[in-house]
């Protein structure tokens, strides 16, 4: 028999997110989320609706009419994305240079998909002409990317890489879960077929609903394999000329058709993510989207010049370095999880852990979202030498906080 | 270029939602959801994951280890049980008494099922012969049923089909969306191997989280599709000696790896959905829930005695209807869409429309989770009353309410 008594509100401790994401929510997307629910139908759940489109469009820097939400994280929207393009036998191509770039691949996989794959070594990023000697040989129907690999915490120059697929006829997918927000994204002007995203990371909302964008012949092709489902079709509906979409929920066409002006029941919309999603959107766009950009890029250097002035070195080619997420090599001697959790349990302080190849031998330390700020970055900086220092790691003191402090003087914040 | 100073901070009007769904979020829950995050792997939040596990176990009544949540509206849990089960080439039978059977129909076809349909008519459930008989017949691997259909309002007995699943070794999977909370659910007594729901009925939350719960039986045939995902996989793993799940999303295998003991990576918890979903399970069960399900009882039973009181007709075996929403015959000379227009824009109280056969011949208003209440039932009573009145639908003044009184009378509150 459960006690009830023994369950007390939620009440979580207090923490600083300095990790690769989850990061702390901004309180005015946790505010957001608490307003009280409206019917899926009401003219003003409709019209929060629409306006999330446009705030999104703006975001992604697009014109494409289908940019949405999927109710579910971020993977949830690769699965939409992927399930509703890709029938099985078709080829796809992924370029492999961390652990989301085998995420896509497994999960093309589950799609039934022919999938190849190209990868260099973590930490690093692709020349573009090696994507597109692969797109020759290969001749998929779809290139699938990550942009931002928070595994390796390398960023995948993509500007290139939309005119290539369009020249061979390849549908451009990536993720952009961990990049979005932080680092520049142009879906249009880059030639992107289709993005997904997700809010824990630079939106500065929790998990749970994923934002996306499709083009005209993204959404074309997911139209060819339209299917109304019993219960809600009528005489008008007429399927659609390719093989069916083997999911309901990540259908992209019934989902289409719901947020789309024939307003079609397809799941419940979930009105409090969609609250969340919204705000974290708006936001960004008071801020500005190119200054929230540049805002990640000061506090990620920032960041990255105070652990070089602590006399650890970071992780990876600098130059593809995502502005929002640094890996930093553990020194030798150094218990990396002692370090982690002396943070967690006496600053409240969270950085992240690694996997795979890096497991054991990089921490990553974010700075996303409503957590890319001055205060986090020197406050980290600072707990982290004094762990270091209390575990017997020597640095030249005040070194860190001051080559940090001289990014901010030179930026004239 | 979009103006975002036209985008206004979110503040939805206020809407008394008594419709079949969803409806008003009890204020205990939106202020759980709106605590900070903390990471994924923070010791706080592992012991809030199990903490979720127990308090649905209790409200299931099952002592079933594997119940926990996916992340994504009721759909999703429902798609997750059924192609984490059900390989391509399964007969599966599904009784179909409204459109959510024909929804468990559509998402089993996604999953490549021979699907095997009885029905019944709309307002009517089934005998458990009728199914047994089916099952002879068709030998399916096995039986979807929905337990509360909103589209009929009615609940199907569940309490019977257990055994006759048991005897001829046929999985039992029940969708209770709609009905957990408000109407009996005994998981283990019935011998039911697979339930999935979701908050935004009776459990008083938003839509974006499933709460489900899987006997150890069903947890065998999931196992058997074993297969951990590169990138996090290691020499331990071994794959499943069955066919691999065609979804990674909704892979239950993967998603008990991350809610159980090894704690392996797969989406990053849709942390203030969680938050929510406990905070809807501690609250019912601080109420205790067959104190719950007879709150649920004693609403719906004044809602109906007050339709009548009205001279209004109810939709359906009244024997068989769910405790939490009851179907309106539109009467003869009355513009339903009008009187639902006005009971929105003028009191703002919001009832539902109908689907399929029933669209246009019935309303459907609810009495469900934080909208389970006396003043609820006689606002909504009292606006309809006078809404009909002005559209000239004549009732015998004060027979509505005093039906519904009459009905507290008798139970004494």
């Amino acid at each position: 028999m459960l006690d009830i008594q023994a369950f007390d509100q939620i009440n979580p401790p207090a923490r600083l997110l300095m990790g690769p994401g989850p990061i702390n929510a901004d309180p005015r997307v946790l505010r957001a989320m608490s307003s009280q629910l409206i019917g899926q139908y009401d003219p003003a759940m409709t019209e929060y609706m629409n306006q999330t489109m446009a705030l999104y469009r703006a975001l992604y820097k697009t014109n494409n009419e289908w940019t949405f939400l999927i109710d579910g994280t971020s993977r949830a929207g690769i699965e939409a994305m992927l399930v509703s393009a890709i029938r099985p036998g078709d080829k796809v191509l992924v370029p492999v240079f961390g652990r989301f770039g085998d995420l896509l691949c497994e999960i093309a996989r589950r799609c039934r998909a022919e999938v190849h794959t190209i990868s260099v070594p973590w930490g690093e990023v692709f020349d573009p002409q090696m994507v597109e000697d692969a797109i020759i040989t290969i001749k998929p129907r779809a290139l699938l990317t990550v942009q931002g690999d928070t595994s390796t915490t390398m960023l995948q120059p993509l500007a290139e890489l939309g005119e290539i697929c369009r020249r061979h006829d390849v549908l451009f997918y990536t993720d952009a879960t961990a990049s979005f927000g932080g680092n520049p994204m142009e879906v249009d002007a880059w030639g992107l077929d289709a993005v997904s995203a997700g809010l824990q990371k630079c939106l500065g909302g929790p998990s749970g609903s994923s934002p996306v964008t499709l083009s005209d012949r993204f959404a074309d092709v997911v139209r060819n394999r339209k299917h109304v489902e019993q219960g809600i079709r009528n005489a008008t509906h007429q399927d659609g000329c390719d093989e069916i979409i083997y999911s309901n929920y990540f259908d992209l066409g019934m989902i289409m058709d719901y947020w789309g002006p024939e307003r079609l029941n397809h799941h419940t919309e979930a009105t409090s993510m969609l609250f969340g999603a919204r705000e974290c959107a708006r936001i960004i766009l008071q801020e500005g989207i190119d200054t929230c950009i540049a805002r990640h890029k000061l506090h990620g250097d920032a960041l990255l010049a105070g652990i070089q002035g602590m006399g650890l070195k970071p992780f990876g080619d600098l130059k593809h370095k995502m502005n929002n997420v640094l890996g930093v090599y553990i020194p030798e001697n150094v218990h990396g999880e002692q370090i982690r959790q002396t943070l967690l349990n006496d600053f409240g302080i969270e950085i992240g852990t690694s996997f795979g190849p890096l497991h054991g031998k990089i921490w990553r330390i974010g700075t996303m979202g409503y957590n890319a700020r001055k205060d986090t970055v020197l406050m980290t900086l600072s707990a982290l030498e004094a762990v270091l220092n209390r575990f017997s790691f020597k640095t030249a003191q005040g070194a860190a906080l001051q080559a940090a402090w001289d990014v901010y003087a030179s930026a004239e914040i």
